[in-house]
């Protein structure tokens, strides 16, 4: 138990490449993914009411432990863990084998500090599509309790890359083929323009920064062209979370046929 | 400032007609919106970092009242109020009005209960150009102050309607001549789809319901069509917030031409 409890902490996640899920969503979602679940934590009443996810650990060679409600409660940062608390391998992937992969859509988060904005935006990038989400070394932490609970599950679905520096990883991602657009409130480029100009059919990476700052000068400079979500009332700017969305499903939009399927990857540079 | 204090409590908002604005942003709207503020707590540090703002709450007539941190934190919801809370009179419009005005993009909220996800909504709304968002009375408070704050100041700027009963809104934003749009995960018709097909570009209401529940039966029956906003990955749903984002932006291409105007509103049953 003192184990998993360390786990809030930043620091020990790291050393120990472990981190938390939460509530039964998230625990399922973590027995469904090979290896990924090391250890389970559950009330008597939580064993009765989820018997379907406990048989799945069990059929996984997966520690089972039974705690009482006060215990589990010191464990999770969540209000509610509804009596189920999982220990969890680390998910993220090197940057090298996300590209790998040949990604048409992927996100870049700068700078983003809020974990349930990380997490919104993991679970938006999961709906959209998107191959991959790159979570540079200035974010928050993605195992971070509050991100994972807002990422409803997505950060079991997504690939996810942690600890990029932003300059190498924005090279690199170019380098796989990937149009570069940062996403930003004073971009000169309307989004909304650049949909109906055809800008966004090939692979594309998406920047988004921290919400309050924007994108520093030195990020926007790296990108191939700064793109804003139009404003059309009186709005400051948007939530980062929504701006993200509307900048996803656009890209998908272009990338998509209307029959929903990919078109075919042929504008991709010198990899067609 | 018990007077005041009393607004944390909806009953008391609702008989008082009056809401907290917490922090300079917000106080800034509100002594920006003709009639609205109504008295202003200011500690004395905020009075000497925000002087615009308390120069035009003395400009307006408003009463401007210094109080101690302490008394400060006592009437705030917020963590942090920054030494400035404003009494506001309540901002929503009938009904009638705001379909007087001819709306062509609309937002209807029929049962979101967090307070986070409705300003949240209001936010993007606003954004996007949104002539007007009504919440039905199975709603949460528009005036809640988390609400307030998620808005981040457009609760100010878009005409909202509260506490209509959503089978009249609905008859009544049709008759007015838009098209009433419910989303859906569950949906017949994509999203993307039907922005291809030109159905979005008429007079349009968008319908959202509470992020767990989806829409009920009862509320899809009175819609001219259930759109979802299409799941590519794995994800199970997307946020509301983020799928209104998706919804009302996508509404926006279709209705504004490259140039960011809006198309002539020919489209109107009848009252072209």
């Amino acid at each position: 138990v003192s184990a998993a409890r360390r786990l809030a902490r930043r620091s020990f996640r790291s050393s120990d490449r472990a981190f938390l899920a939460e509530g039964p969503q998230a625990v399922r979602e973590a027995v469904d993914t090979p290896g990924t679940l090391l250890e389970l934590f559950v009330t008597a009443d939580a064993q009765a009411r989820y018997p379907d996810i406990v048989a799945a650990a069990h059929r996984h060679g997966v520690p089972v432990h039974q705690a009482s409600g006060e215990v589990l409660g010191s464990v999770s940062q969540t209000v509610t863990p509804q009596g189920m608390v999982g220990v969890c391998r680390f998910l993220d992937v090197p940057l090298d084998t996300a590209l790998a992969a040949a990604p048409r859509l992927m996100v870049l988060l700068a700078n983003v500090r809020d974990p349930g904005n990380a997490g919104t935006v993991v679970r938006t990038a999961d709906a959209a599509g998107v191959d991959a989400v790159v979570l540079t070394d200035a974010c928050v932490d993605v195992y971070n309790p509050k991100c994972v609970r807002a990422s409803a599950g997505s950060l079991f679905h997504v690939p996810v890359v942690v600890g990029a520096a932003v300059e190498p990883a924005v090279a690199a991602v170019r380098a796989a083929g990937l149009r570069v657009l940062a996403a930003d409130g004073a971009g000169p480029a309307d989004l909304g323009d650049r949909l109906t100009a055809g800008a966004l059919t090939g692979p594309v990476c998406w920047v988004f920064g921290n919400e309050a700052w924007g994108l520093p000068e030195q990020i926007r400079k790296l990108a191939d062209e700064v793109i804003r979500v139009p404003i059309h009332g009186r709005a400051e700017s948007l939530n980062l979370a929504s701006a993200a969305a509307v900048c996803l499903y656009a890209t998908t939009w272009a990338q998509r046929g209307p029959d929903g399927c990919r078109h075919e990857p042929d504008q991709r540079g010198g990899q067609g």
